[in-house]
């Protein structure tokens, strides 16, 4: 699936329960209203909504968004906008798993049956790494790790989300350091490191400075893996052996 | 001034201007009303409306907390809350650059003198990393890297100061480079790495959980310097020598 910046490949959850199941990762059942409903036109208008509440409540903060702010922005009556989401929470709610569906997809739905552990986190840093650098609007992002506001089942929910990630690292270095194929390490903080470099990118990375995309993943995946790695991986082939920095940077 | 969890050394920057002149870090004059300004007692007071405002600002939403709900928060008037600051959106400027203070006295002006670049990297990631474990009032270092609310000029000082540390951290690789001291690396990727992996920390970290601060420090310092260092460190007795490191990277 290409990233490039704007335009999004159209966002295809169907294969939700059955298909998560069958690759180990069992989805939810959304408390919110499920985006999955009605045509695709439906589904597109109802993305849009969540893009344009997620930059709105960026901009001015959730509080202070209100639900006839959330539908001017949208182009919609207060009324049609409910059409689409069943009450402000509940709209908090969807952005956050609508940015998490997305993840899933593009992230680590793909590296699940990836066998060797490295390959696989390295796979799985170099996809974040562009999710988080191209396309995906950054607005969801930020809603999707600094926005406490939700409470309850909802925060729940979102929370076990999150978490599955983070059990998903863990349980990959644990495999990598059984397997010979690391040194030790505290799988928890080598998860919360690797997710700490990949996230933290959306606080500084700009799309348009000297550093791209695919350089910044290179450069992310052997300051982490340099370190680690026990013997030699194979490099996937589109990583050219890069003319080892020489007398680039300083 | 007891800050509830674990007791903070006293609060001094009184060595001000001259003093972060005088070790290569230029104090910008603080927008905000001088914390400097009036007794010990009145400092105390200062920064506990400080600490309180940003629990509340965190709790419920910049936008949501009223000067209000903020002055009954700290057991003041309204009248007596604008004693101690200037006005809610000044209020959230001194809440950073308080953070900022607490951040360069305690973690960057220690490391400055250090002649050895990784020496100085890896005790200035110690040292964040125990700010952000330990003492510090967590809300503080939210509000510092998750608001968004500053505009003009005092999100330009914000920023200039939190900048300062990224160009310490840059040019600390860009030495430790030419001194032949670890593998070349981009300074910018590395820098933010090294942030993202300290800073993400707050997110996630429980005092209370099985892996302490100290280890955590450990564990990152290996982490991070394990795949960069050209020439093995004298390694704390503690952490066993890795075997590899000669053949890594690629």
């Amino acid at each position: 699936m290409p990233l490039d910046s704007s335009p999004l490949p159209p966002y295809t959850t169907d294969h939700s329960v059955e298909f998560y199941r069958a690759v180990g990762i069992w989805k939810e059942t959304s408390l919110a209203r499920a985006p999955e409903l009605g045509s695709d036109v439906h589904r597109e208008r109802h993305r849009a909504v969540l893009e344009t509440a997620a930059r709105l409540i960026c901009e001015k903060g959730y509080e202070a968004a209100s639900v006839q702010d959330i539908a001017d922005a949208c182009g919609l009556t207060k009324a049609g906008l409910y059409f689409y989401i069943l009450s402000k929470e509940d709209l908090l709610l969807e952005i956050q798993n609508y940015g998490m569906d997305i993840f899933e997809e593009r992230v680590l739905l793909p590296v699940l049956t990836i066998a060797d552990p490295v390959e696989r986190l390295k796979a799985c840093m170099e996809k974040n790494i562009l999710l988080v650098t191209e396309g995906w609007s950054k607005e969801v992002t930020i809603i999707l790790h600094e926005h406490q506001t939700l409470t309850g089942a909802a925060r729940t929910q979102i929370n076990a989300r999150k978490k599955r990630y983070v059990h998903f690292l863990e349980s990959s270095f644990e495999e990598a350091m059984r397997e010979g194929r690391i040194r030790r390490v505290e799988p928890r903080v080598a998860a919360f490191s690797f997710l700490g470099m990949v996230l933290w990118i959306y606080k500084w990375f700009r799309p348009e400075g000297k550093i791209k995309s695919d350089q910044l993943a290179r450069e992310m995946q052997d300051l982490f893996f340099g370190g680690l790695e026990t013997v030699k991986a194979k490099r996937p082939a589109k990583v050219k052996a890069r003319p080892r920095n020489k007398e680039k940077a300083a």
